[in-house]
């Protein structure tokens, strides 16, 4: 990305600024967020102000991008892994450290406790939520920005290049844990607030910030803060848009804006044969071993292509619509680079396009994801364990509602359970978000398709996303007002992989 | 164990040893195991010597009791996991410091270089082999010593009550990952070195040390340098006995002696369906995921009874005679307390004594271990891991070769996988040691059984164990001398598990 590329797309937007209706329909892209939020019938001055000031902040994004490296660098290096109580301390810190950078920018903050998650019956303190506000100014919109703080885990040893855990720059990716999922993002909101004051041009907008450290671990405590307490406090009462950088272009050079998101219901199979694991020379043969419970319990959920055995799990999918199935055909998406991409030998769905698309979004998918309590080092470890927790997931999908998903399981591993007989203790427990969409035809949308289309001089895809970002919901249902999903990285980014990256390029645009 | 005990069992031994013929037919029991080794043709004088100072020595011990298990503190506290190799510089660490105890007491050790072991085709360098000796009389008996300084991967997330690397006292236990297995015994050998010179007594044979830290990972290298360089370099050609520390008392009081242990077959079964993890929410639906392929292939390996399904692996276990059946009927060996100990719901073979004894020593076994790559931490990982290495094991029993055994699981793993018809790449190995017994009627084991009684007052259990140290049939081989194996630790020790720990009682009485 090169600052005459930065200065030619800052005019483009610039001239779009101009053409566009100033209304309240307004036009999201995430090059300019901020500005084409300024686009409002309340707001002329600030739009004049606009057309001068945004080659400047163009110029000054490009100017710090070490610096906003750096910043990335310094979020990247605090492991804050949320589905592992050990880094429960760095998810603390990161809550901090990004209360800090809000502060610095001027915003006014608080961190608001959500109680307790109970592990293994033992109460452990959440993270706490930061929310912030930044401008109260009645004339200008009120932009609402939900980011997480979070990370999945990630050690070297599962085949990482490079620590996970420090930032490294290479061929114009920052590869590190956290890059583009989603501590990119949240800093790209703090580099263009950063932006507008280090060229001394006002925002055209009134901000407030939602930034919690639980996401990748089921958002625990947020909902009820966001319905129970900021809900009735009146802290959405303000807000006319709600804002989330969670997610990822479809492919690598074509943006997109995302109208929907399946849901997840995520498993805990338990299986127990014994108080503690066992020496398989000196135990072995004598106790029916729980691992063999297990994997046979797991093996009865999804067939080799996907196919998932939970009986009735496919019967209240929303049906299949003519004019849905032709929103497939025009998207831009090759399953051949995509299969390249990850290395897999073969796709599912014998690699058709419609169908891959169809049940990335619209079908519900099984996979298994692993077994706590087992072996899982290299080498040749000999043990019996003693409780083993199967993990497993279920992407939900318009139609599907998770209570009635989870009983679907229950009863089928009970079932099967059953026709084991065997005399070790099996439990399951389940967490579940719903899927969401919004509708792709509403003006909000419709207005962020035009500016993309000005500005890359192609139709931006009306996507969905197969993963999960439960809080969408919640903050729909908090404001009452239209939620846009506007990815910043790209669709190889890798997020929950080893070598997750973002792009340098997504990045610095994405804060400009 | 107060001082009154050990000075009435020194007094016992010595009764022993004047009662004792004076021949070569030793009588080793692991309290007073060098003085009894004194006890030989050659060694009048020594034997003297021995009525005079054993009181002594045992006052010696159990007045040194503090520094010896500060000295097992030392040793716990690293972690030398051998199978994991990010803790390749601790196993390292590890030999280095026990070669300065060795050489403390006099010994002339030297570290013996074993080369590389291949890991995901990077050569990697393996912990050198402590080799020492320790005089060179010839009027004496030379023992030969083999034991390990590597341990099994622990962490306090696993279940620990404390941290597994540092030693703690609890109701006179000493808990602590390798505790019992194996550095707790190994010091034993040193300590009583200790209490010789410390008691200004003469040791009455001579040793050999074989130390090394790769055992729980299938001792790679030690048998190429047993058999092709210290056996041509006439390093056993003194050697009269050897003995292993290695196992443990069937139960928690009764001493017993072990001429037998299974062997072991590892697997090592990868199937990959991507170069590299996948988020389950973008990728879920259109990969044929790996890990369900992996859980097919391992659910078809033993049924819930433990009954292996591999076809033909039961063929050439060795017949159950009619003597050998005798044999388990008078074993001490209660099965509910067994169950008790390790909290299991049912023991297999409905909990009948003789059926679980033969099904941990004479029959073979098959253990799924768990699954390398997979998520294996607390909470709700989402990952579509891209490529997973089940483990398992078979434990091996008289008359099954580890080559046929190997070939039977390869070519039934390639039929199932067939039968599968997944486009994911699958692959196994293995890594494999013989079953291993000894004749325990020899008088090397008879002789063991009569000091036992007369101490004990009661007959030891003549014991085989369900475990594997595939060395023994090594060191048998390239010694062409008798190999006991004699416990230090007892049967609730939990080697390999959570909490492994070790009785003051047994580390002490241990050294004397």
């Amino acid at each position: 990305m090169t600052s005459l590329t930065l200065i030619n797309r800052a005019t483009c937007i610039f001239n779009t600024l101009i053409k566009l209706p100033a209304t309240k329909q307004l036009v999201p892209f995430f090059p300019a967020y901020h500005q084409h939020y300024s686009v409002s019938s309340k707001q002329v001055s600030a739009k004049m102000a606009t057309e001068k000031t945004l080659p400047e902040i163009f110029k000054y994004v490009d100017q710090n991008k070490d610096s906003y490296k750096q910043l990335l660098k310094e979020a990247v290096a605090i492991p804050s892994v949320s589905c592992d109580v050990k880094y429960r301390a760095d998810c603390i810190r990161m809550v901090h450290w990004m209360q800090d950078k809000l502060k610095e920018v001027g915003a006014t903050t608080e961190l608001r406790d959500v109680g307790f998650q109970t592990i293994d019956g033992k109460d452990v303190q959440l993270p706490p939520v930061l929310v912030g506000v930044l401008g109260n100014d009645p004339k200008k919109n009120t932009v609402c920005i939900y980011g997480h703080l979070d990370v999945q885990p990630a050690l070297k040893s599962d085949g990482w290049e490079t620590e996970p855990f420090e930032l490294v720059e290479r061929n114009e990716k920052l590869y590190g844990r956290g890059s583009t999922d989603d501590k990119g993002p949240v800093l790209g909101w703090l580099h263009t607030i950063n932006a507008y004051k280090g060229t001394g041009a006002e925002l055209p907008v009134n901000l407030k910030f939602i930034f919690e450290c639980m996401e990748e671990s089921g958002s625990e405590g947020l909902d009820s803060l966001l319905m129970d307490k900021l809900k009735p406090e009146g802290f959405f009462d303000s807000v006319d848009y709600v804002c989330i950088s969670d997610n990822y272009w479809l492919g690598t050079t074509k943006p997109c804006i995302t109208y929907g998101l399946r849901g997840i219901s995520y498993y805990f199979l338990e299986v127990e044969c014994a108080k503690m694991d066992l020496h398989s020379g000196v135990y072995g043969g004598t106790v029916h071993e729980a691992m063999s419970d297990l994997i046979y319990l797991m093996n009865t959920l999804v067939d080799k292509d996907g196919k998932i055995l939970v009986t009735d799990i496919y019967k209240s999918v929303a049906p299949l619509t003519e004019t849905e199935t032709k929103l497939y055909t025009t998207i831009d998406f090759d399953p051949e680079a995509y299969r390249k991409t990850i290395g897999a030998y073969k796709l599912a769905h014998n690699g058709v396009k419609e169908q891959l698309l169809m049940h990335r979004w619209r079908y519900p998918s099984l996979s298994l994801h692993g077994i706590e309590g087992a072996a899982f080092q290299p080498g040749a470890k000999t043990v019996v364990p003693g409780k083993v927790i199967g993990k497993f997931s279920v992407r939900l999908v318009p139609n599907q509602e998770p209570e009635e998903v989870e009983k679907l399981v229950f009863d089928y591993i009970n079932k099967k359970w059953a026709e084991r007989g065997s005399p070790n203790k099996m439990s399951i427990t389940a967490q579940s978000g719903r899927a969401w969409t919004e509708n792709p035809d509403h003006p909000h949308y419709q207005a962020a398709a035009r500016a993309t289309k000005l500005i890359y001089q192609t139709d931006p895809d009306m996507s969905r996303e197969g993963g999960s970002i439960p809080v969408t919901i919640t903050l729909q249902e908090a404001s009452g007002k239209n939620v846009l999903l506007l990815p910043m990285g790209a669709g190889d980014d890798m997020a929950h992989s080893q070598n997750e990256k973002i792009n340098v390029r997504n990045y610095i645009e994405g804060v400009s």
